[in-house]
């Protein structure tokens, strides 16, 4: 294994969710390489059907997270619940999640950079969008660059984690941001730096669990 | 900007699509190295709501490259259509394009190895699910492990490319590689060695027209 190789998978291995992040401004320069790393992402037939609103107007800012505050405290009752049947460590760790996510609910407004991902649907080829079962393939063509941007944050040690509670909200999300009518959003995420150790050791199933072997279900020996 | 950061970037910004790939087989450990990518890639609740088969038994291989020849043959119809309104070096490297897709389009089943994404919505929070646009959202917990995987290969000197193609043989693809009721596909890579160069140079807009300073269409000055 190359040098190269282990620069990239250690990124990879240590991108974890930052929620707590200090309202210190993200200088241009380092901004520039992680929506350069977005731009890099590859889209389907290259059409490269997104776009990023960079808010760092603490305004609106400020709108997006009196957005998202309520959006969370609903959303964390389902996750709190979850909490009742664990025990021992995993519910310590979900806890620790917990809290962490609570104090993003209250602060996403004073994060110094919000990047709001939108797309437009358009110009994509949706090729699962008459089925029966829910569409993903749109997303195909901008969360690739989305999880480029969230590398490039890792490799500048700059916090991020990617919220899409706020699509309940797209309607004013797109008024606040002069979102055109044909173009939509899929994602926020607020950057910055961490007020702890930020990125690190993350949680994942092994290999075996998620790959099989020519049949769903059959496990690959490698 | 670190070793780390460049090394990084150097792999985002060459990895391209490569279509002409060689039938060798990719050894065990770089295919190990390429899945692990996956596997560290976060998704919503970190549930982890996708799975990957890997597809290299010849005859099902054959079966899936068979569904994709007349898949690809439409398709084209269209983006040989934009063509004839193409002049000069565009038309030039669109038809190199078409080349190597068309190549791709005899030849899927053959490539070593063809990672069939699936995904299992039922373990999926898409929040844009109820909206009258087309959903996305739960491409955010797959295509990130999808870009991982891309990445990986790109460092591993492993070409590849993604399709979303075969969704329209969602059902014939599902009865061929056992996948359950409850989960479904959502692209299908073929990997392997290239033909001729491999990954390298892309061509992709500038950050100025793809980011924007907080209202849409404002540029950013970085």
């Amino acid at each position: 294994m190359s040098n190269t190789t282990s620069d990239l998978y250690q990124a990879m291995s240590t991108l974890r969710a930052v929620r707590r992040l200090r309202p210190d401004p993200i200088p241009d320069d380092v901004l520039q390489r992680i929506l350069q790393a977005a731009a890099w992402a590859p889209t389907g037939g290259n059409v490269q059907p997104w776009r990023v609103v960079v808010v760092r107007d603490a305004q609106k800012k400020r709108a997006i997270g009196d957005l998202y505050r309520p959006q969370w405290g609903k959303y964390s009752v389902g996750s709190r619940k979850m909490l009742e049947r664990m025990q021992g460590e995993p519910r310590a760790k979900q806890e620790r999640m917990l809290a962490a996510a609570d104090h993003l609910g209250e602060h996403m407004g004073t994060a110094p950079v919000l990047l709001v991902w939108c797309f437009n649907p358009n110009n994509m080829a949706i090729t699962d969008a008459d089925m029966s079962r829910p569409s993903v393939v749109g997303g195909g063509s901008v969360y690739l660059a989305v999880q480029n941007a969230q590398l490039a944050c890792r490799a500048e040690n700059v916090g991020c984690v990617l919220t899409t509670l706020l699509c309940y909200d797209e309607d004013a999300i797109k008024e606040l941001l002069g979102i055109p009518d044909d173009w939509y959003t899929c994602g926020v995420m607020p950057i910055g730096y961490s007020v702890g150790g930020g990125h690190g050791p993350i949680s994942r199933r092994p290999v075996s669990k998620l790959a099989f072997a020519d049949t769903f279900g059959e496990g690959i020996d490698l």
